[in-house]
C-alpha cells in the first residue's frame, strides 16, 4: 500500500487476519501505518523513483491517498507494476473536471457545473445559478484549500485570479441546497463482483466529517436503493477495483454527486465494528482478486465519531474516563501525534436507538478532546 | 508480550485500534507475530539474559504463554518489571500440583488426584477410582507429551519409571465422565475489576482443541452462572491479572476444573467476530488497568474452528473456494508454515443456528486442510 496514513494502518490490522504478506511505503518511520506494519519501505509515496523501487517488490498496488500524479502511475503500469484501482480509474479521484466530464456523460446526478478559465465563466454560471457558488480546485489547490463558496464576483474574482497564478485549474459548481449529506461505498474486484454496504448519512462541520451515521436514518428504500445503484454502476463503468466511496447530498428531490474516493474512505470506518467485512478487509479482497465479503451490518444502527485533537496532546491520560463511562465503545487510534484539529482516531458504537449511539459517540470524541460537554 | 505465536499477533493487531505502543519478543522473524508486528526484539522468550534486556524497555510484561520459568519471573519482577500476571498467580498454570492444591484448598470442584511419588500410589488411587486413571506431567512432561491415560498396573509403571528418569514429577487423576468440555473466560485487572464471557462448549479430539461454540448450547442458566461465579473467584484468589480461561468438564451432576490458563486462550478466539470486546483486547485492557470492555455477544451462537495444517502447503490456493462459498466466515490465518496437524489459523462464524454455523465452520476447516468433505 502506497502512503502510511491511517487507512494503511486499519488494512495492515486486517491484513493479518488474511494472512496477507503487507508492505507500506511510509514517508517517516512515525507515520500512523508505520507504527505498526512488519514490513515498511521508507521514501517518498508520491515520487516517481521510490515508487518505482517499491513496486518491485510487491504483487499488486494498492494507495491509501489519491496523490500519486498520473505520469508516475502510468510509468509504474508500463514497469509491470498491478495498480489496484489503475490510473483510469484513479483520475476520476484525482481530478473534478475529469470526474464532472464523465458523470456527465454517464447521465450520473450532479450539481450544475462548468470549467472556469475566466472570471466571466463564473458570472455567467451565477447568473443562471444564482450567488453564491461554489469554487473548485480540479486538482491541488493552494494554500491547503480547494473549495471556496463565494458570494459575489468580488470574492470570485479573487479565487480566480490566485488560481491562475498558481496554475490551478477551477471549476464552478451550484451551490446544491441539500438536507444533509449521504456516502455510499461498493467494492468491486477485478473480477466484477461487487459488493454494496448501506447508505450513510455523514455529518461534516467545517469541511471535516465529524459523524457517520449508519445506515442513514429515515432514508427512504428507494432513495437507499438507488443511491446504491448509482454506485455500483459508477464502480463499473469507471473500472474501480476496490473501494469506491460516492460522497452525495441528499436534496428534495433525490441525490447528487458531490465526491468520488477509491479507497477507504472516512466514511466507512464503522464497519470495522458495524459489518461482517469491514471496508479494510474488503478493499484487500477486493485488490488481491479474492472473492468478496459480505457488507452485512451487525446491528440495526452503528455511529461512528472521529477524534480530533484538542490542546491537551495527552490523550491517553483521558482514555481509562471514557471507557469505564461506555464499555461497550470502540476506540480505534491511529498513532499520531495529537494537534488541535487534526484527525487522530475514530470511536464507535453500535446498538438499536441511533440518538443514543450519536450522544455516546459525541460525548466520547469531546472528552477524548479534552472538552467534555 | 514476552513469545511470539499467534497470541502475540492477535494481541498486536487489537493493540493497533487501542494506540498500545506494542513490543513482542520472538525467537525469529518468521514467528506468527513477528511476521506483523512493527516493534520486535529477538531473543529467546524463556532465557533470563534476554528477557531482563527485552523488560528494560517495556512498561509492562506480559506473556503469550506460560513457559518462563518461576527463578526468571521472581528475578524479573526484582529488577523493577511490571508482570501481569504476576509470578504468584502464573505458579497456578505452570505447575498442575500447585493448581490442584489451592483448587482443593479454595474448595473449587475438581477431579479426584493425588501426587505420584512412586507405583504404589497410583495403584492405591485405582483402587479406590477404577482404572483408567490419569498420569499428568505437574511441569514439562516428555516425548512432548504429559498427560498419559493408562489402563493398569503395567501401564502406569512404564510413566512412572520414565517420569523418575526424566525429572518430571507426576500426579494422578481420575479419568472423568464428562458429558462434554466447556471453558469459561474472565478478565481481571490490578484494579479488581472483572469481565465475564459466556461459558462456551469446546470440542477437542487427539488432544487438540477442534471447535468452540459460544455459548454452549443447552447449558442451564444455573450452571452458566455457577461456571462464571467459579473463574470470578479463581482469578480473585490466584491474583490474576489479564485474561483467565478455566477448562472444564461437564458431568451428570455438576462441573469439575481441568485446566488453568493465564493468558488468551483458543477457547475464546471467537470473541475477535463474535464479542463486543475481544478477549485479545480485554487482555490488554486488564494488563494496562484499563478499564474492561463490554464482553457482550454480537450474536446469538459463534462457531470458531481451528484450522490445521494438511499434506498440501499451499493454503492459499484454496482460500478463493472457501470464500466463495461463505461470504460471512471470518479467516484469520497467523502466517505459520503450513504443517500437517499444525494450528495455522482458525476460522468463526456468527449467527442464530449453532448446527448450521458447525456446519460451515467444519467444512471450511477442511476444505482449507486439503480435504473436503
Amino acid at each position: 500500500m502506497v502512503g502510511g496514513g491511517q487507512l494503511a494502518r486499519m488494512t495492515h490490522q486486517a491484513g493479518i487476519a488474511l494472512g496477507v504478506d503487507f508492505r507500506v511505503l511510509a514517508g517517516t518511520p512515525a507515520d500512523s501505518a508505520a507504527r505498526v506494519a512488519g514490513d515498511v519501505y521508507l521514501g517518498d509515496d508520491r515520487g516517481r523513483a521510490d515508487l518505482l523501487a517499491f513496486a518491485k517488490g510487491c504483487d499488486v498496488l494498492t494507495f491509501d491517498h489519491e496523490h500519486v500524479p498520473q505520469p508516475v502511475l502510468r510509468e509504474l503500469a508500463e514497469a509491470g507494476a498491478v495498480l489496484r484501482p489503475g490510473p483510469d480509474a484513479l483520475r476520476h479521484a484525482q481530478d473534478k473536471l475529469v470526474m464532472r466530464t464523465r458523470l456527465t456523460e454517464l447521465g450520473a446526478p450532479c450539481p450544475r457545473w462548468r470549467e472556469v478559465a475566466e472570471l466571466g465563466h463564473v458570472t455567467d454560471f451565477a447568473a443562471r445559478t444564482g450567488w453564491p457558488v461554489v469554487l473548485k480546485a480540479a486538482r491541488g489547490g493552494y494554500d491547503g484549500k480547494g473549495v471556496w463558496v463565494v458570494d459575489d464576483a468580488a470574492e470570485a474574482a479573487a479565487v480566480v485570479e490566485r488560481a491562475a497564478q498558481e496554475g490551478v485549474p477551477l471549476l464552478v459548481e451550484e451551490k446544491v441546497a441539500f438536507r444533509r449529506e449521504l456516502a455510499v461505498q461498493v467494492a468491486r474486484s477485478p473480477y466484477g463482483q461487487v459488493a454494496a454496504y448501506p447508505v450513510v448519512e455523514t455529518v461534516q462541520r467545517d469541511g471535516i466529517c465529524h459523524e457517520v451515521v449508519a445506515p442513514a436514518p429515515g432514508l427512504s428504500e428507494e432513495r437507499a436503493v438507488a443511491a446504491q445503484q448509482l454506485a455500483i454502476e459508477l464502480a463499473a463503468a469507471l473500472d474501480v477495483v476496490g473501494m469506491l466511496a460516492v460522497e452525495l447530498f441528499e436534496t428534495d428531490t433525490g441525490i447528487v454527486v458531490n465526491e468520488l474516493a477509491m479507497r477507504p474512505h472516512n466514511s466507512g470506518h464503522w464497519t470495522i465494528d458495524g459489518a461482517c467485512t469491514s471496508q479494510f478487509e474488503q478493499h484487500l479482497r477486493a485488490v488481491l482478486d479474492l472473492p468478496l465479503g459480505s457488507p452485512r451490518t451487525v446491528a440495526p444502527y452503528t455511529v461512528m465519531a472521529n477524534l480530533l485533537g484538542g490542546d491537551d496532546p495527552h490523550v491517553f491520560n483521558r482514555y481509562i474516563h471514557v471507557m469505564a463511562r461506555d464499555p461497550e465503545l470502540k476506540i480505534h487510534f491511529y498513532g499520531k501525534e495529537v494537534r488541535p484539529g487534526r484527525k487522530i482516531g475514530h470511536v464507535t458504537v453500535v446498538g438499536d436507538d441511533p440518538a443514543d449511539l450519536l450522544e455516546r459517540a459525541r460525548n466520547a470524541a469531546a472528552y477524548l478532546k479534552g472538552d467534555p460537554q
